[in-house]
C-alpha cells in the first residue's frame, strides 16, 4: 500500500502525520521475536497473508493454527494468518502463500522475523461503538488502520461494519470515517484539472448513464478518470458492461497513462487499491444486503476523495425497488453527500431522479452495451430514456466546473464526438475500436412475453427485471438477460411484445418463464 | 459430527425431523458437479476446512480463491473454503487440509464431488434480526444449522452473534437458540440418573469451587460429569487449574468410561463437540468483550443439556467488577436461567452471591490448585472462603436432587472421602494421585508487596488482580501467579504482606510492580 499525501486540507495532514507516529510508537506486549526462513508455497487463499509454521515447533513457542503474527522483513511490516504443518515446514522456517509473495516479493532462503501482534484497542473501540458511544476522529482512525494493515479479524471488522447499520452515526464519524478511509490507501495524482467524476446509486437496473457520461464530458476537454464496480447482487455492474467492450483492469500508473493522453478512463475499481477498509466492510454488509447510510456514504466518497475528484455530480434515482425508497429520504441523503463533499473540499452536485423503473431496454452486459452504442451511434431505435438522463448528468456536471450545459452536451453527442472518444477509450483499454451495434451478439434462445391485455403500463417492476436477469445468468453470462420493448405510460396492445429474453440454454429460459408466471414484472392498466 | 436424539421434549423431536426433512429438500441453484481425486496436504488451519484446487482450472469454472464449495463423499456432505495453487494441485485434484482429513478419514486417491453451496436465507434471517425482528423457531434453527455446517461466513456469524448484543432477544428466542445449539452438536449419553452439574459465572479471580464441588457430590453417589473452559481473559480457567493435576482432554467415550467408573471427571469441554455453534459464536464475541445475556443463558445451558445434565446449580457472583454488576441484575439474571432450564426439562437452582472480591487467596493455575489441595487436605492455611462457597454450593445440589445438604457435604469433605474422590479423577485422568500441597513448586521470582498504611481492607479489586496475575504470565506459566494474603473486612498492620507476586523472569516482575504503582488493587480504610 502506497500512501501518497495530495490533499492541502489541514486535517488530511494532519491525521497523516499523527498515524506515522502512532506506528513507531512502540506498544507494551510480550515478546516473542524469532528469525526464519522464508519458504514460498505456491497456494492462494483469496487476498488473506497466510504464514504456515511447522506444527510441533510453533506450539512450544505459543502459537497456534488461527493465530495472528507480526512478519517484519527490513521496512516491511504485515500480519499473517498462522496455518501449520508436521511435515513440508521445517522448525525456523515460515512458508508464505503467494499473496505475500505477490506483494512483498519476499524470496526463498530470505529471512524474516516474526513477532507477537501487538495489542491494539480497536476491539475496544468497536464495543464502544455497538454501546452507542459517539467515537473521535483518533479512534476510527485507530480501527480504519487496524482493518487495512489486517490485524482485525472478520469477525471484528463485521461488528464494526453492522454497527453502521444498528447504531447512530453523526455526520462528523461519517466524514472521520471517510478521511480515514481514504488516507489508508492508495490516492491517484493527475496532472490536469479540474478532475471530475460522477455517482449514481444502485438499484434500477440498465442505469449504464456512465459509458454516455464519461466520453461526452472528456470531449467537452474535462478530465473524468472513471472507476466502477462490477455487479454484486444486479444484473450488470458499468464494469462488467464496459468489459463486453475492453479490458477494464489497470493499475494505477496504467490509468494514469491512458488519462493523460485522451482524458479518461472506464476502469473496474477493484484493480487499484483505493480505500481498501471500504471494500473489507462492504464485503461484510453486501452477503447480509445491508446498505447503511453511513457506508453508502463514506464508501463512494472515500473513493472519489482517494480518486483525486475535484468536482462531483451524484444521482440518487428514488422509488420503491431502489436503494432509496422515497423523495424525502433521497433529500435526506443528499444534504448528507453534500456536507461530505465540502469536508473532503469536493465541488459536489446532487441530482435527485425518478427511479422506479429501469432505464433504457436492455438488461444484461451486452444488452446494455447494445443500447449505450445505440445512443452514441444516433440510431433510431435508441433508448431516449436512457440519452436524456446522462445528457442532464452531463449538463450539470459541466455546470458545476463552469465549462458548459446540457446544450453543450447534447451538441457533443449528436455531432458523434462522443463517439469517437468512445472508441478512444476503447482503444486505450485495448479492446477493438471498430465494433458496431450488430458486432454484439446475444445468446441464442430467445422467448417473447407479450401483453396478456391491452392498455397503459402502470408500472415495471425493478426488483423482478433484475430477478429476471438472474436467472438467465446475468451478470456471468455476458450475451444473456432481458429486452424492455415498453416503458410506464406506453399503451399497447394485447399480444404485443414485453419482454424478449435471452439465454444459453432451454432450461434457463424455461426456468425464468416459470419464475415470470409468478412474479409478473410489468402492470397494465 | 453425531447427532443422537436423547431428549423426550416433544419440542426437540419435532424440531430434529423438520432439519432432516430440510437436508433433503434440494434448493434450486445453478449447477457445478465435479469429481475431483482427493490429495491430502500437510497443513492446518487452525478448525477451518480449507480446500485447494487447481488455480487456472478452477477459474475456468467459475470458483475463486476465498470460494466456499459444496464437497460430497458418500454420505459425508460439508462445506469447505478454497484456496488456489498452479502447480502443487492438478487439475480435477482437491487438496484437503488436515482438518478435514481428520474429521472425515478422506483418503488420498479417493474421490470426492464438489457443488455450488446451495443458497440459504440465514443472511436474509440474520438482517431480519439487526432489523429487530423476533425470529421464529425454524428461522434461528436455520441460521444455528448453518452454522455448524460451515455454510455462513465469520462475518456472518459475526453480524448474528452481535445481535444478541445490539438487540432485544425474547425469552422464546433464547429458549429456541439454545435448543438449536443443543441438537447441532454431540449430546452425551449416560447410564446414571440423575446427572448433576453446576456452573459459575466468570469474573471473580481464584473462583475454583469445581475442583472442590465435584469430588464431594461424586463422593455421595452423585453422577458429576463436569465439562469446564479454559481461561480466556482470566488468569486461569478451570481446566487450566485441574490441568495442573492431570489431563483435561478427551473424547465423550473416554469421558464416558471414567464416568462410569467413578462418578464424575474435570476434562475440558473444548475437546467434546457439544453445543458448537455456540463455540463459533462466543469465539466472536470475546475479543470484542462483548457477554450478551443472551448469549451468556444459551451457552451456558445448551452445553449443560448437550451434556446430559439433569440437575443443576448456578451460581451467578455479582459485584463491580464481575460478569453481573448488581444483585438485582444477578436476580433478572436468574429468573431467565430458571425459565430456560424448564424448557429444556432441567430441574434447576440458582444462588447469588456475593463477587466482589477474589475468592480462595491464589490467583493463578497453581496457586489456586495447592488453594484447592489444601482445603482436601484439611490444611490450616486453608482458604476458608473458597471451602464455605464450595460448600453451600454442595449443600443446594444435593437438596436439589434429594440426596443430602450441607451438612452431609462438610462430612464427606471434614472426612477426606472428597480428597479420596479428587485422588481417583486424578488417577483416572492420567495424573499423580499421590501429589500433595508441596509438590506444586512457583515461578523462582517473587516479590511481597506491603500495606503502606495500618486499616481495615476496605476493598480488593477483581479486575486489578486478573491484570496482574495476566502480566505476571498467567494462564500460559501455570507456576506464576498472585497470592493475596488478607481479604475484604481483615485488619492489617503498616508493613504487613499483601500480595506475593510469582514470576518466571525479573522483567515480568518489575513491569508488574510498575503497573502495580499506578493501579492499586487493595484499599485500606
Amino acid at each position: 500500500m502506497k500512501l501518497i499525501l495530495i490533499s492541502k486540507s489541514k486535517r488530511i495532514c494532519i491525521a497523516y502525520t499523527k498515524q506515522n507516529l502512532q506506528i513507531t510508537q512502540k506498544e507494551k506486549y510480550r515478546l516473542l521475536d524469532l528469525e526464519l526462513t522464508i519458504k514460498p508455497l505456491d497456494i492462494e487463499a483469496g487476498g488473506k497473508y497466510i504464514v504456515v509454521l511447522n506444527e510441533a515447533w510453533s506450539h512450544q513457542k505459543g502459537i497456534y493454527a488461527g493465530d495472528r503474527v507480526q512478519i517484519l522483513k527490513g521496512k516491511h511490516k504485515l500480519i499473517g494468518i498462522v496455518d501449520t504443518s508436521d511435515t513440508s515446514i521445517k522448525p525456523y522456517e515460515i512458508g508464505i502463500f503467494e499473496e505475500i509473495e505477490t506483494a512483498y516479493g519476499f524470496k526463498a532462503g530470505e529471512k524474516v522475523r516474526i513477532r507477537r501482534v501487538e495489542e491494539t484497542t480497536s476491539p475496544k473501540l468497536i464495543k464502544e461503538k455497538l454501546d452507542g458511544k459517539k467515537l473521535s476522529f483518533e479512534e476510527i482512525q485507530t480501527i480504519v488502520k487496524d482493518i487495512v494493515t489486517r490485524r482485525l479479524s472478520a469477525s471484528e471488522i463485521s461488528a464494526f461494519a453492522v454497527s453502521t447499520y444498528t447504531r447512530d452515526w453523526s455526520m462528523d464519524e461519517i466524514a472521520d470515517l471517510t478521511i480515514s478511509m481514504v488516507e489508508t490507501g492508495e490516492q491517484l495524482e493527475w496532472t490536469k484539472h479540474p478532475i471530475a467524476n460522477k455517482h449514481c446509486l444502485g438499484g434500477v437496473p440498465g442505469n449504464r448513464t456512465t459509458l454516455l457520461v464519461v466520453p461526452t464530458i472528456a470531449a467537452a476537454g474535462v478530465a473524468i478518470p472513471k472507476t466502477s464496480s462490477r455487479a454484486i447482487t444486479s444484473p450488470a455492474g458499468t464494469a462488467d458492461t464496459m468489459e463486453v467492450f475492453a479490458k477494464v483492469e489497470f493499475r494505477s500508473n496504467e490509468l494514469q497513462k491512458i488519462v493523460n493522453e485522451i482524458n479518461c478512463c472506464i476502469a473496474w475499481g477493484g484493480a487499484v487499491d483505493l480505500a481498501p477498509a471500504d471494500s473489507a466492510m462492504i464485503k461484510v454488509l453486501n452477503p447480509l444486503r445491508l446498505d447503511p447510510v453511513p457506508m453508502t456514504i463514506s464508501s463512494i466518497m472515500a473513493k472519489k476523495k482517494a480518486s483525486g475528484t475535484t468536482d462531483l455530480i451524484i444521482d440518487i434515482p428514488y422509488g420503491k425497488e431502489t436503494k432509496v425508497p422515497t423523495k424525502t429520504e433521497a433529500k435526506e441523503l443528499s444534504k448528507k453527500f453534500e456536507k461530505i463533499g465540502r469536508n473532503l473540499e469536493i465541488n459536489i452536485k446532487v441530482l435527485i431522479t425518478e427511479g422506479s423503473e429501469p432505464i433504457g431496454n436492455g438488461i444484461g452486459p451486452i444488452l446494455e452495451a447494445r443500447d449505450v452504442l445505440k445512443v452514441l451511434e444516433r440510431r433510431e431505435d435508441r433508448p431516449k430514456d436512457l440519452e436524456e438522463k446522462s445528457l442532464k448528468l452531463c449538463g450539470e456536471l459541466l455546470k458545476l466546473i463552469g465549462k458548459g450545459d446540457y446544450k453543450k452536451a447534447k451538441e457533443i453527442l449528436e455531432s458523434k464526438q462522443a463517439l469517437e472518444k468512445f472508441k478512444e477509450i476503447i482503444k486505450a483499454q485495448k479492446g477493438n475500436p471498430k465494433i458496431s451495434v450488430e458486432d454484439l451478439q446475444l445468446a441464442r434462445y430467445t422467448k417473447e412475453i407479450t401483453a396478456t391485455k391491452s392498455g397503459k403500463i402502470k408500472t415495471i417492476n425493478n426488483f423482478y427485471i433484475t430477478e429476471i436477469a438472474r436467472r438467465l445468468g446475468c451478470p456471468g453470462l455476458k450475451d444473456c438477460g432481458v429486452f424492455i420493448h415498453h416503458h410506464v405510460g406506453e399503451t399497447v396492445e394485447k399480444g404485443q411484445k414485453l419482454l424478449t429474453l435471452h439465454a444459453k440454454s432451454k432450461e434457463e429460459l424455461s426456468e425464468t418463464v416459470s419464475y415470470l408466471s409468478n412474479n409478473e414484472p410489468i402492470k397494465i392498466n
